[in-house]
């Protein structure tokens, strides 16, 4: 997003406050074409709202699609079917890895390329540098339309697969509550203990951002490795203190699940022989339902 | 930490290099009476070694303990008992609620103020303003030492209750692990579409230091209002997008106990009346093998 591009042709074929979002922010580079929300959109010198369906896509190489879900995504593709050809379609529908690879091959199958993104900002936020998107699917749309989607906010491509978008889309929103549950029961302890959560949400979120996030960075290195020295921490080092989350839970006559759960995976890796390695090592046990992973 | 206090006299009866660390902080701006740990402290012009554990005690009104454990915390001040009258004692030893409830008993009998705090961070980052101490205890005591406990980090005092820090310590790892599982969860079904996890690793810190801090901020509010508004999100929305999470999973032959664990308290949260409630509402399901509570 340094350099600002060439204005490039655009069609948005969208719905709803995200699709408005997105032409607002392409607008500001591109000439935008607009096709399916009749009511979100004002027209601009870069806004022009399209006659038809086949105005619309023919008049952009790119084919951006957001509606409400893969059902419209699908209904709105196969109705621009026959202009599909040497297009490439980008789709931030929301939707599954699945649902991405059968739309996919569909598309495909028309001569267009196909480009999943998802899209995890509400819509205020699309265009700013904060907001993340990731894409996966064909690399040769992405290297093409690479500056335009960086004016959609931080761009990430993760792979040629089409449904990894998709499947980033549900990891990310698993590691939200995962972090959130952990989060209402450690502040379910404090506030046994009458602490304000407003008194101590500061020390987390702090703590979170610093200490937490570089044991995130230093795990992606063990977990990509597939190595996970226990110098600083280890399984059989983690378990008591685990028993002892358990008992305080216990002992406040709070909810044990969580703290159960972490207990018990650790000590499957522990039964599973990595007793002296790090809990980053704790994959190995979240994947070993799978045939022996690389 | 912005104005450098008055030398002020310090005891550290100690063991280890945390104990090491907090001498060599606390020597900066104090003069520091070290007794215990032979080995790891070095004499300067503001660290004495103690002759004896009277010398020591005596020395300072403030008293520092930090050793291995409870056990040992408690060994070495029956060994000071008859020195304690009118001493304060701020114990960072690690343990249990229970075991600093007992011990501030027995201290507090002996005419002593006690303190107890938790210090969450490896020895290195002693007295550095992003290493967090927590303080319980001894309101009087807090704040007539607290420009000489701020020299150590970031100091913030959480209550008369000295079973509080200690809570606090349990309550931080209990959320620590349930985001690094969280987090293990997510590496584990993105490594099932082979994306590396460290080309994901600085979207998702990112993601965690600025959204989701920011949802922690607006659920401690909601906590402590006891008011849960679903504007945003509610648990009836949220249910079917965790049913993709237990989906993605199984369709990736992962571990589906953390998504089905979100997913079950998420199902009590809507069974007890609070489907149109915030994510945030799950924590009076979490505490509710209680007796009601406030």
């Amino acid at each position: 997003m340094t350099k600002r591009p060439t204005p490039t042709s655009v069609t948005v074929l969208g719905r709803g406050v995200r699709a408005a979002a997105l032409t607002g922010v392409l607008a500001a580079d591109n000439v935008v074409t607009v096709w399916g929300d009749e009511s979100a959109v004002v027209e601009t010198h870069s806004v022009r709202r399209a006659e038809s369906m086949e105005t619309a896509v023919e008049r952009a190489a790119l084919v951006v699609v957001c509606v409400d879900d893969y059902a419209a995504a699908t209904r709105v593709l196969h109705r621009a079917e026959q202009y599909l050809r040497s297009r490439d379609v980008v789709n931030l529908t929301s939707g599954t890895s699945a649902q991405a690879k059968q739309l996919a091959g569909w598309v495909g199958e028309r001569g267009a390329r196909y480009l999943d993104g998802a899209l995890m900002a509400h819509p205020e936020h699309v265009g700013k540098p904060e907001t993340v998107l990731v894409y996966s699917g064909s690399a040769d749309a992405f290297a093409d339309h690479r500056p335009v989607l960086e004016q959609l906010g931080s761009t990430t491509y993760l792979g040629t697969d089409p449904g990894t978008a998709a499947l980033y889309d549900v990891a990310m929103l698993s590691f939200a509550w995962a972090t959130l549950l952990g989060y209402l029961h450690t502040a379910a302890l404090l506030r046994s203990a009458e602490v304000r959560a407003v008194a101590v949400a500061p020390l987390l979120n702090h703590w979170l951002s610093t200490t937490v996030t570089s044991v995130i960075t230093d795990y992606a290195h063990q977990i990509d490795e597939g190595k996970y020295p226990g110098d600083e921490e280890w399984l059989e080092l983690d378990a008591p203190l685990m028993d002892h989350l358990v008992e305080a839970a216990e002992d406040r006559g709070i909810s044990t699940e969580l703290p159960r759960l972490i207990r018990s995976i650790t000590r499957r890796g522990i039964e599973d022989g990595r007793g002296a390695d790090s809990f980053a090592s704790l994959i190995e046990s979240i994947v070993s339902s799978r045939p022996a992973a690389s």
